[in-house]
């Protein structure tokens, strides 16, 4: 693990915001494949900041620049590298990070890790730009998982106390995938979107900032993926999802609402099996995953995002060095909610995660 | 990862509920430590079944047996492993598990995963009385945490829309955590236990089951445990967490509720440094962790188990051989609610887990 | 790694020479598979103790109990686990290890690695007795890879100086696999064998031992079997090989004797193709392994032993509590040559190394 | 494992031969280290090509840019990333290589590995070309090592049947790790080095080729390094160095030749305790580690290399697209022994893989 993550097909992620370069090395990928890069493109344009009103001014072109493991325009099966160098570095506005540490961040929790050694200009390895390499990462696993038919989907479910209305647990409706991933702001129903909008620039004017939610959606995966206790796809793409900045909390299917259920209402009763013997529910409580392995229903899972923790309030912290009490005024450019580029980052964890879980039963051959 | 987890640390589990025996392999212990194995011992019969009018009539003593590991009273260091031989099996009620699934079991799913093959006896392997073996680990692991201070303990924070007491994020106040587990049913406020029990009696009445959250704490933990990204805590505890059967959700600090916060209101202020340099904070939104990274505040989280899936009320399902609906009853001695035995299991994957992650910074020899 | 091994198909060791009991958990094996558990007890039998003259008269019967992973006569696909109890302890002929270390056992190594709180008893964790759990694992493996008709075999290649007829490189001819596997002395050449064996008759006389190297083969295997760098094939095979007590050496093809070869010498020139697209060479210098992945030539490896390091000659040593020098004459119960036993370690070790890399290839469904 | 090596510290290499770059990340480094970058262009150097007459005449400059991993000239304690470009290719000469494989080359093996998907061009990911971030990270873990005063030096022992002096085993001089690493022909005797120049002179006159071994020690080791069974020391070493290329055996101590001595001949008997409680002994045929775990004792190591497989002597081949005999002449810039500029690398890998042991057991903060 580390920044490593994976079991077949492994992920390692490099960089710090405001050094020379981000970028990850992909191992274990099907070789012969043909990867769309201006999908890919589209994908991590989806997470770049500067483009909206309410992401931060940063303006990252996050161009990415292969650096091995395609050939003759199709993956060799050996690792895949690529980098993203940094460019629009404002590093002076971070220079005391390292003293005062800024409430809900990792400068405290870094200095102490790293002794006071790690690069905390933006926020270094812990910064949110960091992302990015695994939302590339994320846009080849999902052309892979495409050649199966498997699609995956996101978008906000709730910014503070409104909420977008949700994918239907029986058929999140693939169409909605790519309706919803063209949307500058990605809901489903623009009206609620357009309540969003709102609160994020009023918290923006308030120099605050708010948290929200994200819904995912698989549909097409084969039953049968995932293994009980260790390896249960849930502790798989939990983990996985864990490494996002800000995620507080995950669940899949209801979540910790199923837990206001009782079981004649949680369980998801069988209704039909078709030709492949594959048996449908009438409901998905669950989430497409029981016993850790994948029934064949939707993949169904939200996330929590805290509220983004750099805000122009002053705020009580610590002068590390004297241990003196000091407002501090959190400098630099910063989303007032993190949510909405947040959406292709949990589904690119989750296209990674699935497509290992994948290769771990089915093998590497089940994609030639 | 599958059924051995952990990096320094690693628990193998093994065993089916109606198998020979169950158990499990510890290995990367610090050696020289001994062991209370009557607190041991405690920690198991919290979990044990049949103690109680809400959980299962099946009397097993999860009596185990060690088979290496130990020798002159001490952790040798090398694999401790030990057996729980099953007894009390009835595996007649369970036959036509692999024909007609039970909804919100595994039963299908591992049917498609093992190709019919699984032990599906009182669900085989994905029995929750695997988490037997986890707890018992876990027993160990909290002892050699113990001697760094450091304290773990657990309550129903929910069974239905009951809630019990919350503990403190500030404090989670210690002589709780020993008073709670010696509880036979573990919560804070016993008035609200009471109204609880009710619930499950009248929902088992009802031939139904009820779910519920566990909320749990670790105090003493040092700053600086965990690592960016991949490595976060959060990820390698979510994942053993969502290896406990019925979890559908896992959150850290205020979880999927800070999303309804703004900034100003979930960053925790930093309002002292001690004589250590540690840093604390006013309040504990984030549950002891950022960034990945342990802050020496409590860790705070919670998790969520659905109802019960075993329920006596006739259900719809499949014949799987036939592809005909049928009326399912699922038959076997079941708990109308896991949550008040599922309490020692959540501390024992959090010890587990943390013991993990404490080794991978600061070595086997810091225990010694 | 530690006491677990493998990627895709995991082994776990535990226990002590003199403990309760010795064993293993082996997970990630295909479901549905018959063992022939006869065949395993073969295999087990080839390398107990105390049936010839040149082994240790300690009398293990080796008999192990399945405790899971098997049901209705197939392999579930969860964790297969055994345990081997252990019975003719004689402990105190070994009380003095952890004070006065035999040379060239792990005695002292073992003190300062464990802090002298190991199980020194037979050597404890370290003990050559912990094979037998190797060799039950690669006989169930083995029998996987028998479905695919991949055979494995072994012989002692030399004893001292002495030296059996090696495999033919290009045709290591199976039916010599089952011929040596069922002598006592596993030699193909008998005349060679008995040179052997009064060689070892004549350290044992002499309270002295002896070394040698064992050389085996495994035909059958699919080319395209392994990855280039960290994950040849030859990496993994040697890290297993080498966790087996007394190896100093692992080789491959001509080992250390092809660099004293030109490269026109050395060289495997393809000569055939066949209608699988496979390629063959006219010679097998490397060992069917180029670049750290099959060529579907037989795989071909030696492995050497050190002579056995207990020895009932004094020898010199240090009494750790005083530092002072002392003689050490090793009690106990020890094989004068422990090549014998080991061949069906060997085979073993690489059976299981195999099957592994395999599955990662091709995943668990190839053998389905 | 795969392009992924290391549990503590983790090397992940990625690169073709006539890629874009080659490079790597290095993950869990201690933080807080100044690295000398001098002597990590000296380290790369020894290793580069183009240098001497016997080496291949392929000029790459192998000079690297620093992604990520140092801040303020110190390590971060983050991944530590490189990349080196490619920059003298000349791809043409390589173009059939996935037609008519080059004999005792992966150009059979990675065409089924890959489906014929890998970058074939000198040999793409396989390619000797990839032990350049081997010995970058090498070159970073010796500094690191050199903290505590531990020092690895190697030398050629043996080209064809030619050898050099052997290191000492009891001492092996650390001076003359320093002066052979300075040499152009790295041997300890000059005179012996000068025949060794003119059999490789003589071998490259012929269109041929020729291999040898290298010896490598370390000294400073601590004693309690490495685990038993998997985690054996000589498991871990041997996995990496068997991912150099060309490697086909590895041995440790007397390796295959203690096989001929008699246990009263190869025991290395205790002589002394110091201080520090420390044991040394009179003899080292075990190289330094007993049961997996170092002793104190210099580590020793041999690992042989192959003749280089690429010759420009005609050999026989075949077409794979058409199954016919060819002739095949091998094109190209190659070494006519690969031993001399091997030597940095097996000290590389064999520090990589300390690094990583010791971390295990001391922890990251063993080296602050």
């Amino acid at each position: 693990m580390s920044s490593c993550w994976g079991n077949q097909i492994k992920l390692t992620i490099f960089g710090e915001s405001h050094g020379t370069a981000i970028g990850g090395v992909i191992d274990g990928l099907p070789p012969g494949l043909t990867i769309d890069f201006d999908e890919v493109g589209f994908q991590m344009k989806r997470r770049a900041p500067g483009q909206h009103q309410w992401s931060t001014h940063r303006h990252e072109t996050d161009e990415w620049e292969l650096l091995s493991g395609m050939f003759q325009g199709k993956t060799t099966g050996t690792p895949l590298a690529f980098q993203i160098r940094n460019r629009d570095q404002k590093s002076k506005a971070y220079a005391e990070l390292n003293i005062v540490p800024r409430p809900s961040h990792a400068d405290f929790t870094g200095n102490v890790r790293y002794h006071g050694y790690q690069d905390y200009r933006g926020g270094g390895h812990f910064s949110g730009r960091l992302t990015a390499p695994l939302v590339f990462a994320g846009a080849v696993a999902r052309q892979v998982l495409a050649t199966k038919n498997i699609q995956i989907g996101g978008h906000i479910r709730t910014i503070g106390t409104l909420s977008d209305t949700r994918f239907n647990p029986i058929d999140p409706a693939s169409h909605l995938f790519r309706e919803v991933a063209l949307k500058q702001f990605p809901v489903i129903d623009d009206t609620a979107g357009d309540q969003m909008k709102a609160l994020i620039e009023s918290a923006r004017k308030d120099c605050d900032s708010v948290g929200g939610t994200v819904e995912a959606a698989i549909i097409g995966v084969p039953a049968g993926i995932g293994s009980p206790i260790f390896d249960a796809l849930e502790s798989s793409m939990a983990s996985i999802l864990f490494a996002i900045p800000a995620v507080k909390g995950v669940s899949f299917g209801d979540g910790f609402d199923i837990t206001t259920l009782r079981g004649s209402q949680a369980n998801d009763q069988y209704d039909q099996m078709d030709d492949q013997r594959n048996l449908t529910t009438s409901s998905n409580h669950n989430g497409g995953i029981l016993g850790g392995i994948t029934s064949g229903m939707p993949i169904l899972l939200n996330v929590a995002f805290k509220p983004t923790a750099s805000i122009a309030k002053p705020q009580q912290s610590i002068n590390m060095r004297t241990g003196e009490q000091t407002k501090l005024i959190v400098k630099g450019r910063h989303d007032p909610c993190i949510v909405p580029r947040a959406v292709p980052v949990v589904e690119a964890a989750m296209a990674f995660s699935l497509l290992d879980s994948i290769c771990q039963i089915k093998g590497l051959e089940y994609w030639s």
